[in-house]
């Protein structure tokens, strides 16, 4: 079997309600970041948060953060883009991570693009009722061709993430234009409990994910399960030659009564593949699986 | 077997160039209402246009249009409310319908609902890329809270439009909501060729979408491949208790070199329906089945 890419999602924008581990500020990111590469992790992925937990969008939060991560691994980093919290235009999106390619220590390896829209407004179960009902998640066509266009120039490597079988499709097309190289990195998005935007984190909504991967071209595909416990599906991943992205930014995972911290998240999966013959993949093996190039650090 | 509901969909916004039978104005809509009427459909579905075929939103062509095919027979009528090229709010988006709701000549029975956000972007064959990059077809969960508002109001039906699992679970939430009412009517949406929005127009494609039919709701579902060949399908559909909306607004139906009309086309599926042991469903049987209320127009 092939070697397993593991990413850790330690924080996205997850309060310490559930669990109280979530790293929000760079020093307490950089310590989880190191703690998931011991354990297996080869990619982080995390967002910028204030000392209070809120959505930190100022690009000096990643430069700190993706600088101390450097310094301590050469894990992957996978930045966001700021998700539906940062509604302005295709530059505007962009704008962190150019200030990041300014210098090696605070360069990305990946930059995300979300290939298409859908409505994410949040779920209030105790109400039964939308607590949103403005949120759409828009990423145009053209917005999309910017992003990868600037992902081309840098060289770094587009993380592809699929929220529905119209996404997918438009990932087909992108391959076809060239506006994607192969092979595809493609993060199936599956959402629960209080987000409805994905397909539901079952065996049914995952085959709903992979029986689209684009035909005659070169694909790998990662799974996420946004607010709901992916090990239901871990060990099916395993198996069908997928990997895996998962984190406390995603749910509050526990053992009992007691918390995980991502560190212990990221061990448990590890666990699980090698007991069914995958190993984690080393960076310099994923780099190779995604067929990763060199970055292009702005002049 | 249960009967079958047949959607005669005239135009959309198709040109003659594919099929010169396409129906602009309203006497060419009215005449094929009747045909298809006469050959077993229960709902007729079309757009405005005008003499060019060029998107005509003006609410006088829909009165003209409802009550000339009113004086023709009693086949429900389905609008449109403009679709991604009316893209303004929810009141403008509705304004029609309201201007029709003034008269029960004019009144429809059913009004749209799109459960979500996509790109809808026109991919060129030729030329293998987007002819359109910005194009979303923008459905805010407030936006759409509004139409079944109004659609209640008035006692319509709403015809809820899923492109993908995401509008689906969207449906869902509605009905624990009670913003819909049960029976859900819900038409899976295929794209093929020049648009890559919804699912694909194959076997696995519409799996896909009935395999997320919400569960523990009464549901009926319908399907249209929106510039597919719907025929490819319309057999295991007529099987597994689905019902079909089809017609020249989607695809250029031929018969080797000829081109049909919209009547030839619903005749066509009839037959085939029946001699899959399923009765086109009645105006009358289809209101039943759909439980479909009286309207209430207004004063």
């Amino acid at each position: 079997m092939s070697k397993i890419i593991i990413e850790a999602r330690v924080n996205e924008i997850a309060t310490r309600k559930g669990n109280p581990h979530v790293p929000f500020l760079p020093r307490e990111v950089i310590a989880d970041a190191k703690a998931c590469y011991d354990e297996g992790a080869a990619i982080v992925h995390f967002h910028g948060r204030t000392e209070d937990g809120a959505p930190n969008h100022d690009p000096a939060y990643y430069l700190e953060a993706n600088a101390g991560i450097r310094a301590q691994s050469d894990i992957l980093i996978h930045p966001t883009l700021g998700y539906v919290a940062n509604d302005t235009d295709a530059k505007g999106r962009f704008a962190a991570i150019e200030e990041m390619m300014k210098s090696a220590d605070t360069a990305p390896d990946f930059a995300p693009m979300d290939t298409g829209s859908v409505n994410v407004d949040w779920w209030n179960p105790e109400a039964g009722a939308y607590d949103t009902t403005e949120l759409i998640y828009k990423n145009s066509t053209g917005t999309l061709m910017y992003f990868a266009d600037r992902i081309r120039h840098y060289g770094l490597t587009p993380y592809l993430v699929s929220w529905n079988v119209s996404f997918t499709r438009q990932i087909e097309q992108f391959l076809k234009m060239g506006v994607l190289s192969q092979p595809a990195y493609i993060c199936f998005c599956m959402t629960d409990e209080i987000i409805f935007a994905g397909h539901p984190g079952t065996a049914k909504g995952l085959d709903a994910h992979t029986g689209f991967l684009p035909e005659g071209f070169e694909t790998v595909w990662t799974v996420v399960n946004y607010k709901g416990d992916l090990f239901e599906l871990t060990e099916k991943i395993i198996r069908e030659g997928g990997h895996i992205s998962i984190g406390l930014g995603d749910y509050a995972y526990a053992d009992g009564a007691r918390n995980l911290t991502n560190a212990e998240v990221i061990a448990k999966v590890v666990a699980q593949a090698r007991s069914l013959g995958r190993e984690p993949a080393t960076v310099a093996e994923t780099r190779k699986i995604l067929n990763m190039q060199d970055r292009k650090i702005a002049a």
